[in-house]
């Protein structure tokens, strides 16, 4: 006799969702502000925006994932990290338009769920909403036999920040004799990873484990070392010197944002950048990558870069410093950008 | 010697990328209201609110996505339809609050970017984002080789509404002697489609491509009917008749999102449903799934419930009547559903 099929049987377990449904709902709670509104309806998040010394109140969207981050996390089995790399990769570019993130949702999808490995996930997560000061208000875990393998998992974020329409980056007046101000990376960050996995990985005949001399500890380590969450300095930033335009280097790599960010007939010339961390030497070695390639897909040491004129630019260094480094200067000539040391 | 990896070689295509982004970027201009604030800045979406007639403005965000629906999606070889079904099930849980859907942004994830699979998908979100007057203000486009394999994806909506802190649902208010209306389904929706797949086509030896005398179409087609969009059903309503509490009827099914609206010392007793889709009967026979896991799993024909007092139940069948109809009534009893026709 056939047995009467169950929800459980098509590989979907609803307690095991509960169960981390409570544990995910208690770290949420640890990120709320003020902002937001208590209720009892699972369905959506409440949030009331504070306008105070806002003068035209604009919200500001974005979604991102960590892309083959993940891989290297499932890999290595370390899932605390992935977290920040989720917030920042959302954050870091609400703050390109001067946007104060207010809250964040995360979409996580797996083959099968494990609570422990979710709750390192969502544990990372809300430890860099608290960091920036944005609330986690939600959320989906998806459980989707049959698209992800047991153990493989996707995940998505989403931010909502506040904008000041009176004040948002005005990227057509970026002129020749501007400077490029920029903030370090703390690594590859959360893109070019597929490049970097191949490089190292299958080329270089590394393993994840390996503990690497000039990393100073394992690849895997150094492959998840979290994106910086870039929301304080820039913040700080602008409350006294406004920027023309400005990048959260992604997708794209150096170049391709750097050059974002100019007009026909401006060019972008870098400086050498001073503390490259050394993983984007070790990829392009394993890999025989052009260093075209590498600028075209890595941030090469530098995760925000901000234009303004040279005076301001100057004053930043003086009066802020640390963390922000001058970085480059806009010239003229074709559309794009020109290395120091990686142009050797 | 070995050739230079590149990060095409890695498996990503930028210019498919690229390609794939402008054509994404005019569907989504069809869907922007006067919201929409243009930029330039491709970092994040820039939205206006308006708040006039609202007394407490409020932010509602959800996020969701669609499940196993698009193995169905993938095997049929159809993604036109997905898309309503991720702008469904966020923007008819935002309603749920009263909120008003503002803005949308998905997030879709593939092993190999297939343009035209992804112009499908991102027409049916801008489709269903016009017809709720939702604008899709963003979105993120990964290609992740590694984690899906060629011809897999997956996709996540967020939604963000407007609602008034001063009318939110009362779920506490709710009372013996109030009546449930509801709103029909258009089918499965998007939940319980690893129950029905494995049901229908392992259990019961279907194929998707089978032409099936009861549903009048062929079973792939069924399952991929898309969510219904109750945003001006219940906009229509909420207008003249408040409800004390709400439900989109998504996972859990009917048995559990209708106890979610229920307090201690309260039953809801339904009446039969009419215009049962006949695909519920479809996945029960050939699975043997009990009637207790259908409702628990399904939506079982009704999308979308709504409580309030009897009186105001009655008018609105005078005064608004179909889509709406009064699908029960909440008695005194043990915290559960009672069905009419489900419980034979």
């Amino acid at each position: 006799m056939t047995e009467p099929l169950t929800y459980k049987e098509a590989g979907v377990d609803i307690k095991a969702a509960d169960t981390l449904m409570e544990r995910i709902g208690s770290l949420a709670s640890s990120t709320h502000t003020s902002g937001v509104v208590k209720h009892t309806s699972r369905f959506a998040g409440l949030f009331r925006p504070d306008f105070e010394g806002v003068t035209d109140p604009l919200l500001a969207a974005t979604c991102d994932g960590v892309g083959t981050k993940l891989l290297v996390a499932r890999d290595v089995g370390r899932f605390d990290t992935l977290g920040q790399d989720l917030v920042a990769m959302s954050v870091n570019d609400l703050i390109v338009l001067g946007a104060r993130p207010l809250f964040f949702l995360d979409y996580i999808a797996t083959g099968t769920l494990d609570v422990g490995q979710l709750e390192q996930l969502v544990s990372g997560i809300a430890a860099a909403c608290r960091e920036v000061g944005c609330a986690l208000l939600g959320g989906e875990t998806a459980e989707m036999p049959g698209l992800y393998a047991a153990g493989d998992f996707d995940i998505a974020g989403f931010a909502v920040g506040l904008a000041d329409g009176t004040w948002l980056p005005k990227p057509d007046t970026v002129t020749v004799g501007d400077v490029v101000i920029g903030l370090p990376s703390s690594g590859i960050h959360s893109n070019g990873l597929s490049l970097a996995r191949k490089a190292l990985l299958e080329r270089g005949g590394m393993k994840l484990g390996d503990q690497i001399e000039a990393l100073g500890r394992t690849l895997g380590d150094e492959l998840l070392v979290p994106t910086a969450l870039y929301v304080e300095s820039v913040t700080a930033l602008l409350q006294r010197f406004p920027f023309k335009a400005a990048a959260h280097v992604t997708g794209g790599g150096i170049a391709g944002r750097g050059r974002a960010l100019l007009r026909d007939g401006q060019e972008l010339v870098m400086e050498p950048v001073v503390d490259m961390p050394a993983i984007f030497e070790l990829i392009r070695e394993a890999g025989k990558v052009s260093l075209d390639e590498m600028a075209r897909t890595f941030n090469m040491g530098l995760g925000f870069l901000a234009v303004m004129d040279a005076d301001a630019a100057a004053e930043v260094m003086t009066e802020i410093g640390a963390p922000w480094r001058r970085v480059g200067t806009i010239t003229a000539g074709s559309r794009g950008v020109v290395f120091g040391n990686l142009s050797a």
